[in-house]
């Protein structure tokens, strides 16, 4: 079945930035295959959608966060080494059900906002990758390894193992990509880390960490290996393979110089949100685009970033990063936008997604300028970087498919999502509750 | 009439953060008359509302804004030197009519989002008010004062008449309270801002201004005064007026020591959205809140904030000064939904309001927990700080009448507020399009 998306403002992220004010798109199965200027009779379609000058462009694409953790939003927010009193304690009461009943209220938020694929690190993968194959979303899905006993093994690096079968169950899948998760380099074994390189070329997938976002770790990798985590990582063969690093906030002029050696493969998940909140700094994006790195942007868990929708992270990056460089030119919110589009697109290689062309899949949505918010729009890319928020994402299509219809979950119940979530967090609320 | 208020977690911002979970308030006329922990068949009222497990709290406050330039929204945003490129030629195509629609947007935009109170500085202020009383907000209205011809006056310093008949109109008005606006004070002449003292002396009313945002202002004033802009407003006798200060972004030690003299009289419109997002830099308010000074949050104007809602400040807030800081224990949520609602009361001196207590008006707001970005709810500070947006809003109250039911404004037609706006818009437009 053909649909016809008419009355709309397209940005398309093509390499011209092309748009297209009064503009259409067709889609069939699961691709694009006509857009451009309206005109009356011009195509026709069993279904037409209309867009009601809404900005049509590619989804937003949320390259580092971890749905299983909707549990812990809003718990310890303002407290020093949260990772270690809050986060760390109360994973060992994450199980199967729950995760997978918190991706679900993850995957449906995600996409309310307009986020049509993300980067996912956590435990259980193969029960998140069941929820996004429920839900139609694009992700990739990166099973978390490290150094001690979690939630989903006993023994410490148990994710190598769960890679074994995890990973060629979903390897060929249309939407799903497995990965391997370290969970960052100083909480890995030397040993660990080599494995996680040797399994990624065995099942040729890709790898997502965390790098440089503590300055701890930045200790202990100096004590340990005399090293930056950026070094480590290309002396183990992690920049050979497709790779994508979350944070890089304490990234040097030469670690960028080392990992833009690897540009082809490697690229950044970067997380303003996350990472001001805990204080922990501000990334040198500039500098690694300079260098010709790929970077998209991250909302980290909800229980780091609370939320989990682009609109947030665009603002704060326009802000943080024109402040830092003392600069209100520095990246025009038309540059951001991209970033949060086809940027992340690129970073987590999705291909045929993050532009909107004649024979690219389908991945975009209509972000409505009904709302008070949104009014008068001179320049398209200013409001939905600096007025736009996740509730004017109106309409959603991943793959062709559509899974927001005006401003509703298509074929899913969202109440129903969260009161299976509330039930399955019964005993994590009461832990939770003793250590608040 | 009373009105009760149900099933809602009250967060009453009084001296003991007095919090009731499952809550009720009582208003009469304009004022709340109960409120506490609900037990069945404990009051009664002709009318009820049913809160919905929401949050209710006391309205948020707008310290700082121009409701008047909603047409220049998202116009030349990344620009360098915005306000001489576009502002200051623009605004010669700012009539009355225009003014008045745009406050009248700009209005429906606070109130939809939880202001119930605002702090405003443009032009035509006379049609300002009246189109405030005819929203029944509360506000306190600032005629602008500047050292050249603009566009309700033909004469440099024309709204000091302006005030002569502005003030004393509005002066004994329950809701606004008329002020005066001088620009900055580089942009004002020596003699331009003292008569201003002497006009705020005569008609005890209020003065508001920008001071020490701009590197250029301090420069200039370090030339013609060898003063920093503080100590050139202390000896002009600003400082034993009630005076609302916004941005004050390069603050000395020295300054903030001069100033907290007056604290009693003198409070800051902290903005840190327009002054992030045009990379001016952050403001010391940690040290301005230890030195006892008062500080209340604003959106500046929707040209330089883009959004007028406090939520969007909140979160830059948090981020922003615990990144500066370096301390992510800074400022925790609580502190912060304190500014945002009766810290700014407190600077505007909106006296009973800003705390829910008996006895004190009824400007409050109730924000829905039901959306998909409002779960979990371990702590409701931290949900409206960095998980809410100002969709969420669901209900609010100023003075005691309901001005916003169920996410619509009550006896206002937005579309007909938007359409009137956009009709008052046509000659700005052509204008706009002509620099862009």
């Amino acid at each position: 079945m053909r649909t016809l998306i008419k009355n709309v403002h397209i940005l398309t992220m093509d390499d011209q930035m092309t748009e297209y004010k009064n503009g259409y798109v067709l889609i069939e199965e699961n691709r694009i295959i006509d857009l451009g200027e309206w005109r009356e009779g011009l195509v026709s379609s069993e279904k037409v959608i209309d867009g009601e000058n809404g900005l049509l462009l590619p989804g937003f694409v949320n390259t580092h966060t971890h749905a299983g953790m909707i549990p812990f939003r809003s718990l310890g927010d303002d407290v020093p080494d949260r990772l270690r009193r809050f986060l760390f304690p109360l994973e060992a009461f994450m199980n199967k059900e729950l995760v997978a009943a918190s991706t679900a209220y993850a995957i449906s938020e995600m996409l309310l906002s307009g986020v049509t694929g993300f980067c996912d690190m956590y435990y259980f993968e193969d029960q998140v990758a069941m929820v996004c194959d429920q839900f139609k979303i694009r992700a990739l899905v990166g099973e978390t390894i490290i150094d001690m006993p979690v939630s989903d093994s006993s023994q410490p690096s148990g994710g190598l193992e769960y890679c074994e079968t995890f990973l060629p169950k979903w390897q060929d899948h249309p939407l799903i990509t497995p990965a391997l998760a370290p969970h960052a380099p100083n909480t890995n074994s030397y040993e660990g880390l080599k494995k996680t390189v040797e399994l990624s070329q065995r099942f040729d997938v890709p790898i997502t960490l965390h790098v440089a976002e503590m300055d701890y770790e930045m200790k202990e990798l100096a004590e340990r290996y005399q090293q930056t985590p950026f070094e480590l990582l290309k002396e183990l063969g992690f920049m050979e393979r497709p790779l994508i690093m979350a944070h890089c906030i304490h990234m040097t002029k030469s670690d960028i110089a080392l990992v833009a050696e690897s540009a082809s493969q490697v690229a950044i998940a970067h997380c303003i949100g996350a990472n001001t909140k805990s204080a922990k700094g501000v990334a040198p994006v500039k500098e690694m685009l300079a260098a010709g790195l790929t970077v998209g942007l991250g909302t980290d868990g909800p229980s780091s970033g609370n939320t989990l929708d682009l609109f947030t992270q665009m603002k704060l990056f326009a802000n943080f990063h024109k402040t830092f460089e003392k600069d209100r030119a520095l990246f025009p919110a038309k540059k951001i936008v991209r970033l949060a589009t086809r940027g992340g697109a690129e970073a987590l290689n999705f291909k045929d997604t993050g532009q909107l062309t004649i024979g690219s899949k389908a991945d975009l949505i209509v972000v409505e300028t009904k709302s008070v918010n949104m009014f008068p729009i001179f320049d398209t890319y200013s409001a939905l970087v600096y007025s736009a928020n996740a509730s004017n994402v109106a309409h959603v299509w991943v793959d062709g498919r559509q899974l927001v219809n005006d401003h509703q979950l298509v074929d899913q119940d969202l109440s129903q999502i969260r009161a299976n979530l509330y039930e399955q967090m019964e005993v994590f609320v009461s832990e939770a509750k003793k250590r608040m």
